[in-house]
């Protein structure tokens, strides 16, 4: 009786954070009633009531990660900002950490990423690092230009765009990488996997629509509206990515479509991503659930869209913050294919995450259409003392 | 600013049963982080990692289900076999309770539910009361004919088909209802529901392939091979039954079609059901989230198709009795348009539901195609000591 093919499907799951993505993932994992455990800070974080078990604390600190990843026969991340050096030790425990701990390490680090693409000649702005404001200041960079720190950022956090002199009080004073600015036509996304065995699955490119206010995506399309050259050139470089870097899990990588429809590779994070949370409800398979089967060595599930979908990201209202109140829940479930995922945060504050929508039509036309509908008819605020 | 109107949506809701239907109600409140609690004798319930909090508690006895439900806002049940007394109790304090207990009353005695069915003409087979197996056996019933105790059925049991007098050690002694056997062609299932603004929705009809050595569903298509003019009637006895009942709820109905292509209803459940779990791939909106949209007097949601499917049990392998072990997992993942649904019993035993598979494809055709590939490929059996 030879059980080893089966019993890895049930493995221990440890997840490395407990925000939506984690808590995606535990439901994704609750299908298959795979044990799943998650490390996170917040006592009411996301993923707590969809797991085996929350264990409160800082996946940043080394004792925390390495007593937390002992206890687990594979362990992931849903943040990149992990303690790496607890995740290597952990591996040579024999724990299986996917994504592989030098590629948290490399993501961690822009610069890294950047030499990442350099070393495969992978479409990416041209770049140059700076160790200060002052080094930047200094360092006559033609304007505009996009200053990344080149550790901690997230959400848009991280990031500013110099456009001017005027725009000096903007830049961090931190070790950074400053980059061209790209002449954007469009922001585009794929998300990727490969599993133990080198299997590469790609979903279809998604074409993102930012708030430029926060940074923030605020609109999500599956397809883009971009031409098939476009598609395949995207597909060709993420095929490339995966293969070099030899991931092992989920892998999303942003896209920047130029004027001259050039691509240029803007960055990846090697994990469920907001451009995949489409995938729940108009793909056969989720992005949620890929990266479980690319961890655990199961299958690559089929990328292949049910419908063509629009996900909006559903922010915390300007203006209030405090104990999240939903609005308008029962307006937008009114509609045919439109699907609320609610992420369970208590307390909201301007333009936080709190959830998202996907809305699912049979064409992408009649999507925008019912998107517009219901874009902002779910509002997260607070109570106004 | 009013709120109610959405605060209704962040109800608490309390459940009796954390079974696999608690499980997969649990799931669809993850989306919306609804606070969802269970009460359930077993430690190791499905629903347990999946809830806001499991009651280990018998869902028969008063005191613990009046404890239990005077907590939460509204109390929906997974099985039938309740205390009523206990939710009749809760309902005067105020605790709103779908389905009302009056309906669950009707539902646990299956002679209530036949004088229901004969109150409002609706079709099902003639049928006599009687108090023990003396009786039946005084009775002169003539053969073939089924008995069901009164209460207690679940899953099969609670029924006996007495072919001839070599079937008398087949007769329950208990207080039944012997009702005439229908030639069957086909046996269907359809699953409404209503909320409390009496809005009414149906999904389609589906047809169960029953295991008759179990009398359990082993295979389910959607939609059912029957002429439109069947459905409709069907739709049309599923609408009378969910008006009279003036059910707030899920409420699941199984139907005979005999030889002569004239409908019966079998029986009743108003609670999320084995014959709709397809929804929760193929369909818009699953029965479980339709459970809890009715419950919450949130709009009903679409009941449309995405696509044909069949939904195939996981039933614990003949033989095997213990800690399950799943086998096969990555076998019937490897086919696009295959969902893996274990509930995460910790022990099998023969025929015992562990988990389901729905298979989706664009044609019904393609849908059993697959099917048949993939049956019997993921197994539960257990360590042979």
């Amino acid at each position: 009786l030879n059980l080893t093919n089966n019993l890895k499907s049930m493995k221990k799951v440890g997840v490395l954070g407990g925000g939506q993505l984690g808590k995606m993932l535990a439901i994704a994992a609750s299908n298959w009633h795979l044990p799943i455990y998650f490390l996170d800070p917040a006592e009411d974080a996301p993923a707590k009531n969809f797991s085996h078990g929350l264990t409160i604390g800082d996946f940043n600190e080394y004792e925390t990660v390495f007593n937390f990843g002992k206890n687990v026969d594979v362990l992931t991340i849903e943040i990149e900002h992990v303690s790496v050096e607890a995740l290597k030790d952990l591996q040579k425990l024999g724990i299986s950490i996917f994504p592989q701990p030098s590629i948290i390490e490399m993501i961690q680090d822009k610069g890294l990423q950047k030499e990442f693409f350099q070393t495969h000649q992978i479409p990416s702005p041209p770049f140059r690092y700076f160790e200060s404001k002052i080094d930047i200041i200094n360092g006559q960079v033609p304007y505009p230009y996009v200053q990344k720190a080149r550790k901690g950022g997230y959400d848009g956090k991280g990031v500013s765009v110099i456009r001017s002199v005027n725009d000096f009080h903007l830049i961090m004073d931190t070790p950074s990488i400053v980059e061209t600015c790209i002449s954007i036509k469009k922001e585009l996304a794929i998300i990727g996997s490969r599993n133990q065995n080198g299997d590469i699955s790609l979903y279809p490119v998604v074409e993102m629509v930012f708030n430029e206010q926060v940074n923030l995506v605020e609109f999500l399309q599956c397809p883009a509206a971009i031409s098939m050259e476009v598609e395949n050139q995207i597909r060709q470089i993420a095929t490339l990515i995966l293969e070099k870097m030899e991931i092992c899990g989920l892998l999303a990588i942003e896209f920047f479509l130029d004027q001259d429809n050039k691509i240029w590779v803007n960055e990846m994070a090697p994990r469920p991503h907001n451009s995949g949370h489409h995938t729940i409800n108009a793909h056969y398979t989720s992005q949620f659930e890929q990266h479980l089967r690319s961890i655990l060595n199961l299958p690559l599930g089929s990328t292949s869209m049910i419908s063509p979908s629009i996900m909006i990201n559903i922010l915390g209202e300007p203006g209030y913050q405090g104990d999240a109140i939903v609005m308008g829940l029962d307006t937008v479930l009114a509609h045919e294919g439109v699907y609320v995922h609610l992420y369970g945060k208590k307390t909201t504050k301007p333009f936080r995450k709190m959830g998202h929508m996907t809305i699912v039509r049979p064409t992408i036309e009649e999507a925008i259409m019912l998107s517009k509908q219901v874009e902002g008819k779910l509002r997260i605020i607070a109570k106004v003392e």
